[in-house]
């Protein structure tokens, strides 16, 4: 008898996390694009119940730790994305790829360390399957002045 | 009898655009790479006649009507490159993701109305087809000083 | 009998430059994920032998050359962690993507000259087969202070 929760949602729930809601795009875009057994996402930002966690930049107004919960609150938004779009996180294979970018101050170099918020995230929920490939850069402002946003790529099971 | 134009090319005639001449890459690179039924379409700059439609930033030197206009050459740009890979549009079956690069001033957060000129267009001239998933993210600068930039993934048909 | 070496090893050699052993990701993540014939490579720093060859931005601490031999080296570790995951560079079928960010101040831009220290080395080791889409922006500050910040995407044979 395993211990292991088996599935994402319950690995999520387990972390005492939700998987929110959808939310809608903020403009005249999809959240996902499924093409083949490729689920692309809309960067997310970090949204909660429709309001951002934190506004500003890293190494100004957004301190490393809120940083972190910003990240892993946009990779929660995507698996939101990624459930609305598949019914379940049943049908996900892995991850990809997350593209983070951090909007940050010029001298702020900690971005792999906010990122890792999200990262850390994907591992804990997905396990194996949720370890990517992943690209980091610092950004001078996001949408809504967020100061993180999160884009990824999953594979997903065959139709 | 259909009143709705048949074609991408027809819907952008009827909007009184014209899919440019394909631009060369500025540098060692190609315009578009085709891998499977998968299209990517190297970052467009809103180059017009050869000549950017306006140079800066937005929240500085360029407003966002201008910016926005500015998308929407880069996404006509974009056609351009996939009509010169392809020898039409016919052979689109969705546009999947936009990347859009938005040169900003770091108190500029309307990134995504910028943005939405790509979209827009987009979605007017290929329909449902033309509904994808996006990333949006400001940048300090872009290459020779333009406003915006954007990138594309396109799902093709088969060979 | 060709004079023309074969391998993108043998190329590499032929300029003399060494593909280095594979660096360990700075976090959470895989430098590598495959997905069908798709090969995601995790954004790459210009590190050798471990330190980064230049820190801070072009237009300010960093110099053009230093900035195009800076991306050069950042595909130099690309191609490390793709010999590392396929075991060597045969399979690589093409270079498909690049994207490069390049941390510049707002006035710095000549981004495309410096990211041709990458795209210029990937066609010399692959030909025609490295001859790839791109996408360069600028960003206000890359992970650990690095100049320039170089992701992939290859296409490789198939299993």
């Amino acid at each position: 008898m395993s211990r292991e929760p088996r599935t994402p949602e319950a690995r999520a729930s387990g972390l005492g996390l939700v998987i929110p809601e959808a939310a809608a795009p903020l403009a005249n875009y999809l959240p996902t694009v499924r093409t083949g057994n490729l689920l692309f996402v809309s960067g997310q930002l970090p949204l909660r119940d429709g309001v951002l966690m934190a506004r500003g930049k890293l190494g100004e107004a957004v301190d490393l730790a809120s940083g972190q919960a910003a990240a892993a609150q946009c990779f929660l938004n995507v698996l939101g994305q990624v459930r609305a779009a598949l019914g379940s996180l049943a049908d996900v294979r892995r991850v990809v790829r997350l593209g983070g970018f951090i909007a940050a101050v010029p001298s702020f170099t900690d971005l792999a360390l906010v990122m890792n918020g999200a990262s850390d995230l994907a591992a804990a929920i997905f396990g194996d399957a949720g370890r990517h490939a992943r690209s980091t850069v610092g950004v001078p402002v996001l949408p809504a002045d967020a100061p993180v946003e999160v884009e990824a790529l999953f594979e997903i099971g065959a139709d």
